[in-house]
């Protein structure tokens, strides 16, 4: 019998045969220390982490970053209730977003966080619901700040074609309009934010952002309008591949705290920093089980996880290393295509690997699936949802139960005319 | 005030005000019409129409479908779930798949549907797990054609490398051997199973796969075994874009029949096919509320309903022609790009198009929204899913209620300790 993979401390092959499979494994150990070492990167400054919750907002992991202090960055008044209900202060969230409705800004101005506004249509909206509500709202403008990273078009959100932000040149006119509401109360101008992108592993585009955006911030004093906090955004890549170079929290850190600390301001802002791939990333892997294995063009292994539950690979022609977790210690014997059981030619999770002899039963582990793994889940061809699981030093913990056929019932209705 | 865009007979903005949005909605009439269609078109032989309920999962749909008569073609435990409780008789249910695990193969058995057998390795699986239930199982061979339709590559099937299917010239052994295993009780051969892609619009390769799997039927005659049905599968295109030429059901037996016909064989075997785009493509819209529109880089207009409702676009660069159904007789004003809530910048439901002047507040209309929308979404950025109405003859149902934040919460477990 081969060795066995272990994660947190536990037997990946024990808790494939204790909690079945797909099952995706965290391990609350890495999370904290990824958080830790984050922010430790930062502390030179006044700062704040505002873990990207869109990354996974599995309410346990929030809890634990809730722990460890952290603040949250959330994109719908769902990410919002999750971040609140995880026990993160509301002093410590951003409401971002392109798109937000009125019922999102209402929950906003009641929930009292601060909300970073995208386009002069939402300023004036906001502006409208918060004195409706008599209550003040702090915000930010989201800048689009021309910056083009080096990652999957997909995903690089401060181009200049993007959808997200205010366009540079129009930020000041932005701002100016801003301050003028503020004199009807409601509006309350805080800080400035922007965000390139996601998965950047060459941070030297940060430099240029940090200073775009401080010659931004000393041009909004010299026209009297002071903020309280610059929010850079996240997009710290992560090693997909094994031995892939990557950026460490301190590399960011080198390339945005000189332009930072190096701006000619009065008072020197909060820095706020989002991230969420490199807090979850490697935290999490996606264990599943091998019901066929076939020789056709491709050695194919056919896995019960597909794009249901880690649509990385066919939406982002993303890599996961994988390994078959009961054979861990075995020598590579082929090259084999780990496909999911979806309906389509492109469910394909891993193209081409080295692995040990694979048969049927044999228990697959795809690493680093903690950001927008289950995130962006779904129930296609009626695949009940996974279960999640928390390790931390041997000890297993549930913390989200598989759905069941019954889920998928959820919320239909049949008009009985039709019975 | 602008004339409304109606459907169904019903208002639909008055549906986004009654309802919310985002809201997909259906046609129960148009469902019904398609189904007849595609039925009437294959009426001169014996012949099934097993839909594909992957592309559309809703029980009020499947339940009408159950109402005409319709088969079902089932992808996972959860679709044959789905099937059966809508009233889909077991014996007009295929299992389809490339990956089943052995629940879904006891299940299937216990439940009395053919499975459609996609390698050895289920084969050896499914023989045993039918004689251990003491039970028979009628099987076909997914058989991989070889074929290229023109069709984006992540939907094309019946490609050579495509991860479907026992190869084309290991068939023959495919069903010798399953024929030695029905010596032994549990499979029982019955028939042959082929799906070449989805959205095909050139039906001309029907006639070619037609041919392939009916020269299959007789070389498998010659050998003594006769065969019940052949599935030739769905893939049927549909015009996405208006004014788009596109082939008609008639189209397509057009091309399948002649070569169905005019194989020489015994016994004609009934043949199945299995359409989903075509039978609930076009029953469907997608509306969504504009949250804010912008000058920046492109004309944007950010909606509430992005990439977690319709990920077709993002996906597949897939085209919906769009509307602003509160101004649905007004003139083009301006080339607007429509985008979504969601954090990545891929989040585009449509670029460039010529629409009356768009204003916060307006409803978009996205059509032809019934294949592969709502059947895809995620919960992703925290949105919770949203709901469908059926609408007919002018009266609208709900067939699945608007999830709440509640719902992102639902099988969610925080472990007291970190409380």
């Amino acid at each position: 019998m081969g060795k066995h993979l272990m994660f947190g401390g536990v037997d990946v092959v024990e808790l494939a045969e204790r909690f079945g499979t797909p099952l995706y494994v965290t391990d609350e150990q890495r999370l904290r220390e990824n958080f830790r070492r984050f922010k430790n990167a930062f502390s030179s400054v006044d700062s704040e982490i505002y873990y990207a919750v869109k990354a996974n907002g599995n309410l346990a992991v929030l809890r634990i970053l809730a722990q460890e202090g952290a603040g949250a960055d959330v994109f719908s008044g769902g990410e919002l209730y999750l971040a609140r209900l995880a026990g993160i202060p509301a002093s410590k969230i951003l409401f971002n977003g392109n798109s937000k409705s009125d019922e999102e800004l209402e929950l906003a101005v009641l929930s009292g966080v601060c909300v970073s506004v995208d386009s002069f249509d939402e300023l004036y909206a906001l502006s409208e619901i918060a004195k409706r509500l008599g209550r003040d709202v702090e915000i930010a403008f989201r800048v689009n700040p021309d910056i083009s990273p080096e990652t999957h078009p997909k995903i690089a959100t401060g181009l200049r074609e993007s959808k997200f932000g205010i366009p540079y040149e129009e930020v000041l006119d932005a701002y100016k309009e801003a301050k003028q509401l503020e004199i009807e109360g409601g509006i309350r101008v805080c800080g400035i934010h922007c965000h390139i992108g996601s998965q950047i592993l060459d941070v030297s585009v940060f430099k240029e952002a940090t200073e775009k955006m401080m010659a931004l911030v000393e041009s909004l004093n010299e026209h009297g309008i002071e903020l309280e906090f610059v929010d850079l955004g996240g997009g710290l890549g992560i090693p997909y591949k094994k031995d892939e170079p990557a950026p460490t929290p301190e590399d960011l850190a080198a390339q945005i705290l000189p332009a930072f600390k190096g701006a000619k301001l009065k008072r020197r802002p909060k820095l706020i920093l989002e991230p969420g791939r490199y807090i979850v990333g490697n935290t999490t892997i996606l264990i599943t089980r091998v019901n066929a294995v076939k020789r056709a063009a491709k050695h194919f292994v056919a896995v019960d996880a597909g794009f249901n539950l880690l649509i990385r690979p066919v939406l982002y022609d993303a890599y996961h290393e994988v390994a078959v977790a009961n054979k861990i210690d075995e020598p590579p014997a082929g090259t084999y295509t780990i496909v999911g059981p979806i309906c389509e030619s492109g469910d394909i999770l891993a193209k081409d690997r080295r692995l040990p002899k694979v048969e049927r039963g044999d228990i697959i582990a795809i690493f680093d699936a903690g950001a927008y793994g289950f995130a962006m889940s779904s129930q296609y061809n009626g695949r009940p949802r996974c279960a999640e699981i928390l390790v931390n030093n041997g000890e297993a913990e549930v913390i989200r139960r598989r759905e069941t056929y019954d889920d998928l019932l959820k919320n239909q209705v049949v008009p009985p005319r039709l019975l």
